[in-house]
């Protein structure tokens, strides 16, 4: 138990613990914090209490301006960390307790935090590993029967994203212009997207040293350089996508912005909640194989708040679970080529759908590329969203009385610019 | 002139000054320079000279250990910076001529530099833009009726790549192992890749100003964001591109490495050798229009030496003014949904073909896939790359008596590991 008082539903309790990058009105240097209960303790503030083997000699890392350098120390530094400030924390422990002083400059409120992106993400890389929506996407454009792609249930199919639009929550999305051919047998026009969605993601931050290029990460090693997750909405213009990504991928149709919630939860957190991913079935190659559950039972949701409405409307109720691909099995393909792998990267998991019609993680899904209306509650539905939708997206574990919540990543759209 | 002597053939004449990042054996610090015959003047060591109105309050981004400081400032700080170097290397300028002391320590002997890679790349995106190449390989996958697929000739095709894994001229590619699917009706294998491959590409970095997220850079700002160019060599394992590419683009066949050269050639010293592009037809849509020439007149050469020859055996000669799609086409298209273009930002042409045979820029289509031998001189053939294989690509323009050399980007093909 803390002595920090841990508000009733705060998705930061004493064993969550997260990790982010803040700046207050006083103090509008960026640095690093963790979250706890309605405050945040500033880790710059608290550098030199880190003093166990793994960390007396790296405490510079707790005052840079991102968490990078600390994602690239060893996984036992990790481990460390957070007992540290487990420690620190403890009701029955007075070093901050009592120091009233450092408990006044290292406690910062929650409400008075503005939140950075927690890293500089050097690479961002989108998987698709939900077999539920790569079957609901490849059977609204190729039909029932070619839904899956051959290659899809023998690697985690993945693509490189954007890193430069990777945007903290709360970042306002314009819907973007581009060029879309909403009729196949006329030419190309310039416009505002049409069809502007979400899609519910969750991604981790690669940590550990970086394995040099030509060197492979081994299974045996993934956890090593796996540090913690965030919640993801990759936004995403579809009429651009459909357009633009054949035959290299998806490219505009995404880079208009990618949103994460500022808080990362650190994967010892996770661990009471790992669970087994669906059984892979052929079962893939070697390289991709590991023993032990690399799955995790967060419960997502999805919101829309349109411009009208009194709170966000839930669309989408998911779980991280359902992923056919693990993280362990998307990091160790990611590098099999010998991709040499940074702290700070991004991998994400693509959307999150569920087998029910109320799980998809998308407005593509959920309306079936149009072809029904989701509710908002009232006279409000939509398809997909229009400007001023706020979308809302949550994410949390709950379990024997242990509860670990992510908190949100949100974000409005803007309407688009007159080009 | 310069009174620097400039080796006859060198590429770093007086008119080209490219820049680069570099580091000597007794001074082991990243700085900047500039090529000059077989001279490097150390920019961190003249960065008090850069006394201009544009860069006086700027001068120490020469003191930086990458380009990307000065990349961000405005083109007329490049002009400026490029008028500072050619003053202060003139014949007829005593500043440096007869300055013994800083003279000797401000010119390195080019023979003992170590280049590095001129930017902390944040995304590196690759075009797609040679319609010989995308015909080419369009033919020999899906037919000459289909090559093109019909967005092609309606915007700039790309890709976001892997930045992680670009690395500079002279660093070895380690031949990946990866997931392959030989035989169609077959489960995958796992092993090294048989058929590795090189692209004969050039890049440019972006400069300027980040533009805001949602922002579009405008046609007409587009030249104030093109820093320079180098050549590249985008290395491509087609058998686990070809399985693992569909629906969501190359991936792993591409991130085990891509190589470019050193020496960043300025857009102001290419200007002469500017020819309008191919003529585009169908017009493009009106934000992808320009009326000025900015293509470029750049002869490039790729040759592979193998492990028992004497010298580099040239397998393509092609011109970078073969490219249907320009530079500033492809930064407009890039950024039109409003992604943030970030100076240091790498955006690659794609495999550059030209219209006959021996142009091709790739050993899959110079084998055509596989069909054909390509004969490098005595009993030596390939199809594609073999271990120990060193592929060297070089680069120049020549006009009118002035000669600007990109040098070299050069990449040896180690053995994959044994996994």
């Amino acid at each position: 138990m803390s002595f920090v008082e841990i508000p009733k539903n705060s998705p930061f309790t004493y064993e969550n613990l997260p990790y982010g990058v803040f700046s207050t009105g006083c103090e509008t240097r960026h640095r690093i914090g963790v979250a706890v209960g309605a405050h945040v303790l500033d880790l710059s503030k608290v550098s030199h209490l880190f003093n166990g083997p793994q960390l007396a000699s790296h405490q510079t890392v707790f005052s840079e301006p991102t968490l990078n350098a600390f994602m690239a120390l060893s996984r036992g530094a990790w481990k460390e960390a957070r007992e540290t400030i487990i420690t620190l924390l403890n009701v029955d422990n007075p070093t901050l307790r009592d120091d009233q002083n450092l408990r006044s400059s290292a406690l910062v409120p929650l409400e008075d935090v503005t939140m950075h992106l927690p890293a500089s993400i050097g690479d961002y890389t989108d998987f698709y590993s939900s077999i539920e929506h790569a079957t609901n996407v490849g059977t609204m454009f190729r039909g029932p029967e070619n839904a899956l792609m051959p290659n899809w249930k023998h690697l985690p199919v993945g693509y490189h994203g954007r890193a430069s639009s990777v945007v903290v929550s709360g970042t306002p999305i314009r819907r973007p212009n581009g060029q879309t051919r909403p009729k196949d047998a006329e030419p190309p026009v310039f416009g505002p997207c049409k069809l502007m969605d979400f899609e519910l993601e969750m991604a981790f931050f690669v940590g550990g040293q970086t394995n040099d290029l030509g060197s492979p990460i081994k299974m045996e090693d993934a956890e090593d350089h796996i540090f913690g997750m965030v919640l993801m909405n990759d936004w995403s213009a579809r009429d651009i996508q459909k357009w633009e990504y054949v035959p290299l991928g998806p490219f505009l149709g995404k880079n208009m912005g990618t949103s994460i919630s500022p808080w990362v939860v650190t994967m010892e957190a996770l661990a009471p909640f790992q669970v087994e991913s669906p059984e892979q079935n052929p079962k893939p190659l070697p390289y991709l194989c590991h023993a032990d559950p690399y799955s995790f039972d967060i419960h997502l949701t999805a919101a829309i708040q349109g411009e009208g409405m009194d709170q966000p409307a839930v669309v989408c109720k998911t779980n991280l679970k359902y992923l056919y691909w693990s993280m362990k099995q998307q990091l160790v393909h990611h590098s099999i080529t010998g991709c040499n792998m940074r702290p700070g990267d991004l991998l994400a998991s693509g959307t999150i759908s569920g087998p029910t019609e109320d799980s998809f993680g998308s407005m593509l899904e959920l309306c079936w590329k149009g072809t029904k209306t989701v509710p908002l509650g009232g006279d409000e539905t939509r398809k997909f969203l229009k400007d001023g939708d706020l979308v809302v997206m949550s994410g949390s574990c709950e379990k024997d009385g242990i509860r670990i919540g992510f908190g949100e990543v949100t974000g409005k759209v803007l309407p688009a610019d007159q080009l």
